[in-house]
């Protein structure tokens, strides 16, 4: 078989498909030697019941009886911090501005062990409703332009820390890469006068073959031009631009989509590192007709070299219809 | 001190410096044990001499006397393949086109351990020469719209083979990567008369705080706006879109710059895993005024996350001025 490229139809990514560089799906799973345990409890884990010392301070906590279950704190090692100006200054030819932002994280679990992947559907919920939370007060402040909710899980997908926890950052500017999607989606909106997401979700519950779970609010699937092996799409039914939109049902619905995704992934590829991220409309386009907000998973299976860096252009030596498949456990 | 957020004037990128999470240039060091010092041949390596039963074909060579110098071949895994079409065609909602281009594999001398950055400018300047003689062969063919030329040195830049090597892709598309720096040059062009690239020269040559290395053809610096640690652009002083305009004496004065670049890289930082790129202007693009030709080198000496992943921010510990200074050994 000649190799394939595909174009994204939201964002216009080119990718190419390397049949000569395949790889089986068990090529990708971690050796049992590289899968850690780690226990229930690290003392010296800043994220652990009993460790507050380490924490700068706590923003907000759900409870339960005795404990806490879900904390929001600040970053110990923020990126950007509250405070100072968002305006733009000349450094010369350049131009230039004060870190200003937010960093927080959201502690998923007193328990140091406990990953999403093997959670309750209730667990899950919990920290989506904080995510909900500190989103949707962010986003009352008008100078929080872009709030990006991820997940960063294993080292390969840039953190150290297992206990289980996700972020968010808040900035003052809207970077050209939320600006092209919104200009994509707009461009598509305006020739057809539909959601371009909203036409991919129903090609694909059409054509149904890279679909991996479905339920009344959600449908998780391996998107067409899926840039790394095994990446999904957890995409709401329900046309809203916004993830602030999301309703307590919607809540729960995503929750337990996102706990069979997540626990296909670390049952079929030995617990692998991955990131996900919630694709949103930045501030002040929550209300526009042509935006879709969604859940992205990236599994970090492979590493972008020269050619990635250079053209923007990935080659994936996985077909999604047989990563779809292969999740799916046929 | 807080962190600041610069803005890359030629792709109008965002990138993050933050001061708590800043590391030390000898944080970023490799220790002793991860150097390692491959044999000056290796009976496995399909790019030694003796082992061209390994090769597909060779395209072409530069000879010395009794042995070849540079070698181009065919890469043996293609991601794209020649032959073919490079129509696009419907797949329901979705585009998609075959697999057409070129991949192929220079192989930079005849020496298994014989890094660029322990080479001499001659040696260097030979594979220059080939990369440029490739390129302009490629660029005849009207259906070759984009030739990328890159080089993955160590595991953590995506390469396996420790045989020196470059590699050149040519596809039959322009991604929207490309597209954009090129739409941003041209928004500056039209909005200044000069191109954004000579301009950066310019103020760099008179801020000096950021120049490593330089020649009367060439200035290596660490931009403004460095998206990684050490990051460093080699530019061409004559202003040129196209990298296949360099002439004679620019080919032996890039030499010299990039094995000076390479080997403050290898000594200061351990032989640092890194992707070179050269960024060049696509198919039919040569001629215009405001479009630039440069190398750029990007160690990988940082894992990007989630954030980085959904945002297009780079989140940089390392300040450019600082990593300018630790690599002209001041």
């Amino acid at each position: 078989m000649k190799s394939e490229i595909r174009q994204n139809k939201a964002t216009k990514q080119w990718v190419i498909y390397a049949p000569a560089r395949r790889k089986r799906p068990k090529d990708f799973q971690k050796t049992r030697k590289e899968m850690i345990t780690p226990p229930e409890r690290d003392e010296n884990c800043p994220f652990c019941p009993g460790n507050e010392q380490m924490l700068p301070q706590v923003i907000t906590e759900i409870r339960d009886r005795s404990s806490w279950r879900v904390r929001v704190v600040p970053n110990k090692f923020p990126a950007l911090t509250p405070g100072g100006s968002k305006e733009r200054f000349s450094r010369g030819l350049y131009v230039a501005m004060q870190g200003y932002g937010h960093h927080e994280v959201v502690i998923e679990t007193p328990l140091h062990n406990r990953q999403p992947a093997k959670m309750s559907v209730r667990e899950i919920g919990a920290f989506i409703d904080v995510y909900h939370r500190r989103y949707t007060d962010l986003l009352k402040k008008n100078e929080n332009m872009m709030i990006l909710i991820f997940r960063n899980h294993g080292m390969r997908a840039g953190t150290s820390l297992i206990h289980p926890h996700s972020q968010l950052i808040a900035t003052g500017m809207v970077p050209h890469h939320i600006r092209w999607r919104e200009e994509t989606a707009q461009l598509y909106f305006d020739e057809w006068g539909r959601c371009v997401y909203c036409d991919i979700l129903t090609h694909e519950q059409e054509e149904r073959k890279r679909i991996i779970d479905e339920n009344s609010s959600f449908t998780a699937f391996v998107p067409f031009a899926a840039e790394v092996p095994f990446e999904i799409w957890i995409m709401p039914k329900r046309h809203k631009a916004d993830f602030g939109d999301i309703s307590n049902r919607e809540k729960t619905h995503l929750a337990s989509c996102l706990k069979l995704v997540l626990e296909r992934l670390h049952d079929t590829l030995n617990d692998p590192d991955y990131n996900y991220i919630i694709n949103t409309s930045a501030q002040y386009r929550a209300r526009e007709p042509q935006l879709h907000w969604y859940l992205q998973i990236r599994p970090r299976l492979m590493t972008f070299a020269g050619f990635e860096i250079g053209s923007g252009i990935s080659i994936n030596p996985s077909l999604p219809e047989e990563d779809a498949a292969f999740l799916r456990q046929e």
